[in-house]
This record gives structure tokens, C-alpha cells and sequence, in this order.
């Protein structure tokens, strides 16, 4: 058994991790939510995560759960891989590009698939739909004005925000927004899509077995 | 001139890192900005921070944004102050949880105020706002039946999440929600609002001019 499970599904933001796990040559296991089952509302995983989402990191110490705690946990356990800057100052920027994609750019993206989070009304829901595209566009024309200034996210090199972004930008065409719209972001996607890392991620995805039950 | 300046505003989550500052006894400037002339919007203040949001913590390396980023900032450059664990792993489970109130409880609380943001229809803003104390109450019952086991947010002591979780749980009777169903929660806003450093907050927020322009 590894030392690390990761409690993933398919399309979900916990690609962020599991990417961050590949570029630290963790010893992981990959288990896949059967979202259409409501794995993810199963006794046994609700009794590992009361959240009843995903990612969710099992370690030897306990079950950690939020992207941008897990980036930041991935990294410090296996600082050899420099995925997060040491400095103190440059570690904070970067848990604030995290935090930024998290409670800003990921919440908007939810609007489209998840609108009943936020109002039981149909014609709300369809309502919060029509806007996601303006709310994406913004976070876009936001990182790329502030960030992506070379390859990375960070000036000082590639780090677990790429990952993390990565799977945000991901998002975009469904979310009806055009990445060529910022040639930036477009780069860094096309980018991450030729890394070993990224597509080891995808290999795993598609050949994991969704369950139903942890 | 101090070392550090906190641009905030009243009302906003801006008072965790406010009450993170005092607390580790840190010299800095408070700058209260005025939202009712849009001081967030104003062209020096954007030039400070992009986003046109507060906290932000100008610091003599730049500007740092997030509450997420500002509480563990605050927290490792006052190692003294003791306010968050320094096991990794704990610090990780403290990370999580800023990071839930950061993403989740602070989004569920915005669609009240600041539902424009998710929808531009009047009656999908009101559909969003009649659902914020279901969405509060909610993360209320994840925070009270999976933290507070004793007086603090962490089972390690007090932390940078306590402030954090005052500051949510001061929004709660304006979201509709009456406190006194959680007793946990309950009992540490009370314990929150006898400590010096909340104190304190209140009274520089209460001395505190309203500024238009940074």
C-alpha cells in the first residue's frame, strides 16, 4: 500500500494534485470517484472526508483535504522537487495565486455546473450559467496581465500553481471562453500539455477503474 | 513609516489578517478604504492591488493578496507570535481549513452582498441571496462537528484560523443565521470577542479615517 492516496474524479480540480504528486515522484495510489454513483456520498468516504468532495490526500498522518492546502503540503513534503519557491515572501505570492484560483476563478467556473449550490430556482441557475463566460474571461485577462510573465506562473520557475492552472484553463472552453483570447494563457496550456508529468496524469485517468465504494 | 501597511475596509474579511497582525505584535499602518466612494477602484490603489479587493499587506518585498496567503504570512514571519502549528502536517490541516472558509463559507456569505458578481438578472440575485442561510448554516455544522474540540479552531491553541473564523461567524446573524443553534461556535465568537487583539481591531477600525484615495 503507498504511503499516499489520492482521492480523485475525472474533470474535477483534483488533477491540480495529482499532477503535483507526478512532478514530486510521490508513491501515490489513484483512486477515481464514480461521480454518477455519488461515490463521493458513500458512508466510507464521507467518514475520510465529511466534505464529500474532491481532491482528498490520505496520509499517514490523516486525511488532508483543499487544493490549495494539498499544493502547498506536496511540495513541503517533497522539497527536492522545487515545486514551491523557499523564499518566504515568493511562497506567500504563490499561495496567493493558489488562493486566487480557488476561491475566485474556480467558484466562477462552478456557476455553470454546479448553480444549484446557490439558488434552488431554475431560471436563477440559468441565470448564473449566461454569466460564467464574462466571470472566466476576467480571471483570464487578471493572470495574464499579472502573472505568466515567463513560462511559469511564478517568475522563479515552474511550481504546483502550473498544475493548478493548468486544470482551471482546462475549463475554459467548456465555460464558452476562447483561450486564444490571451495568447499567455494559451501558451502556458499548450505547454503543460507537452509535459511528461500532464500526460502521465491523463494515462492514469483513463486507465483508473471509477468505484463506487472506498 | 512601518514595515507593513493593511489596506482594509470595514465589514470585510480583511479583519483576519487585521486581528493576525495585532496579534503577533506586529508594526504596521492600517489604511481604511472608503467603498462608498469606491476607494477599491481607485487608479493608485489598483496600481497597488490589481484586484481591486481587500486585505492586502504591502510589505517591504510588494504586495501580497489573500487571506489564505496573508494569515500563513503573517504567521511564518512572526514565528514568535505562535500562530499556526509548525508539525507540517498541522500546518497543512490549518491551511485546509482558511482555505474552506476562504472558498466555500466566504463565497456562500458573498452571495448575499455581492450576488451582482454571479448573476447581472435582479431576480436571480434575490433566488441567491434567499439561499445564503441554508449554504451558511451548512458550513457552520462542518465547522462545529469537525473543529472547535476545544477553545481553538485547531486542537493545537489559538492560530491565525481563529480570527478567521470570528470574522465569518460576526456575518452570520446579517446572513440570517442565528449563532446559538451551534454551541461551539457560539461559545468561541463570545471567547473571540474578549481577547485584547479583537479588541483592539475594533478600536483602530473604530479611530480609523475613511480614505477615498491611497
Amino acid at each position: 500500500m503507498a504511503d499516499l492516496t489520492l482521492y480523485s474524479a475525472r474533470g474535477t480540480c483534483a488533477l491540480a494534485t495529482h499532477i503535483a504528486l507526478i512532478e514530486a515522484q510521490a508513491d501515490f495510489e489513484l483512486v477515481l470517484l464514480d461521480f454518477a454513483q455519488q461515490a463521493q456520498r458513500d458512508a466510507r468516504y464521507l467518514a475520510l472526508n465529511p466534505k464529500g468532495r474532491v481532491p482528498a490526500l490520505r496520509t499517514p498522518h490523516g486525511v488532508l483535504t483543499e487544493t490549495v492546502a494539498l499544493l502547498a503540503y506536496v511540495a513541503q513534503a517533497f522539497p527536492q522537487a522545487g515545486l514551491a519557491p523557499r523564499d518566504p515572501f515568493a511562497f506567500a505570492q504563490l499561495q496567493a495565486f493558489n488562493a486566487y484560483l480557488a476561491s475566485t476563478m474556480h467558484v466562477s467556473h462552478a456557476h455553470r455546473p454546479r448553480a444549484v449550490r446557490w439558488a434552488d430556482d431554475e431560471a436563477a441557475q440559468r441565470a448564473m450559467q449566461a454569466k460564467v463566460p464574462q466571470n472566466m474571461r476576467d480571471s483570464c485577462a487578471f493572470i495574464e496581465a499579472n502573472h505568466l510573465q515567463g513560462d511559469w506562473v511564478m517568475k522563479e520557475g515552474f511550481s504546483v500553481a502550473d498544475g493548478y492552472l493548468f486544470t482551471m484553463t482546462g475549463w475554459l472552453a467548456g465555460d464558452g471562453v476562447d483561450m486564444a483570447e490571451f495568447p499567455r494563457i494559451a501558451a502556458h496550456h499548450a505547454r503543460m500539455l507537452g509535459r511528461a508529468s500532464v500526460q502521465q496524469a491523463q494515462a492514469q485517468l483513463d486507465a483508473a477503474e471509477l468505484v463506487a465504494h472506498v
